[in-house]
């Protein structure tokens, strides 16, 4: 037998509306970009009144909160399960590929041109930071074990309190970094169309810049 | 005794009003985002009807194209000068985070998420190759002269359109390649906010990108 819902009726018409709202959203940033997201053009094409949506959505930056706090938890469950299941520090890399390439809107909301006037809550930033964690355990798991220690793992052992306690060396916390920048540096001139023309394969560039940081 | 100036006093209007548009312009991206960017915010702004306005930018396109070319022409130019003054391939890496620092949302309209529905026209690519040849200049000079060739190198020799018949070897195109993405991967980054309360030294990560790259 089924276990009954412990929601009420009126609960999950709430849940209900509000994804398809954020739904409704998704679309309008693939078609019109996160900073001119409005509730009020969902509102109309979901046949609602401006201020009956508002009731499911105090305001932009609630639903805008919601979208990344959705994108951010999808993203560290994706790396989560491919870490769970063997994937190390490159396949994970390719892992974040994958989930970037599926969904471009989704990660430039993440990683791209902030929203003018949008300050994430903390929330998101626990998020975001078990992304981090995934990455620094592969990072540290990867590090050749006489990894020489460079300017950048001098200044981060001073210079650590983004990585939460995280155990590992500072020369994993410089790869990390490394590792984040050179990966969206690729992911995001792609995503942006600024390979396109260019008539080079950006997979080839993305397995080259991986090589070099696995060394 | 100064040259008459060719221009009618038409014309100087002209340029006049359609230089004070475009500061507007880049007032309201810095607040509102490219993608919000409206002729008929500015027009009212600058106390004209929004029709009057059309006479001088025909649309929001046309407008953003005319920022897009402004903005690639001062990074153009900026690197061109550097170079001319004997910049190496770290001083035009450098050259380029100040540019960026200086001016975020300048950045970030040319390289950072695209305005959805926005396409640049043909004579903005060849500004941006401008900039393409002078850091590919630098590459070849940077290169040292055994380096041995990478699959990224091989791939390029044959995928190599892109850089417009500049002479250089496959392994400084591919130098090129790592440059820029690995630059603007730190750059965008940083100038996203993605660093704010992480508390480690933004320009120390760019500047052990930098080493890395040379090698």
């Amino acid at each position: 037998m089924a276990k009954s819902d412990p929601t009420t009726p009126r609960e999950r018409y709430r849940t209900q509306v509000r994804a398809e709202v954020m739904e409704r959203a998704w679309e309008q940033i693939a078609t019109a970009g996160a900073s001119a997201l409005s509730l009020n053009a969902i509102a109309k094409h979901m046949g609602m009144s401006g201020p009956a949506l508002y009731r499911y959505f105090a305001n932009r930056d609630e639903l805008i909160t919601e979208l990344v706090r959705e994108a951010y938890r999808d993203l560290a469950d994706t790396l989560h399960a491919a870490s769970e299941t063997g994937a190390d520090l490159a396949g994970l890399a390719r892992t974040l590929r994958t989930w970037a390439l599926a969904d471009p809107q989704r990660y430039l909301l993440l990683y791209g041109t902030p929203v003018p006037g949008y300050q994430a809550p903390e929330d998101t930033t626990a998020i975001s930071q078990e992304i981090a964690v995934t990455l620094i355990d592969a990072c540290a798991a990867a590090l050749p074990p006489a990894t020489p220690a460079s300017p950048l793992a001098t200044h981060l052992a001073d210079h650590r309190t983004w990585a939460a306690g995280h155990p590992a060396p500072p020369e994993a916390l410089a790869l990390f970094l490394s590792l984040w920048t050179r990966l969206h540096g690729v992911l995001s001139l792609e995503l942006a169309g600024h390979f396109t023309g260019m008539q080079f394969d950006a997979a080839v560039l993305f397995e080259s810049e991986l090589a070099t940081l696995l060394g």
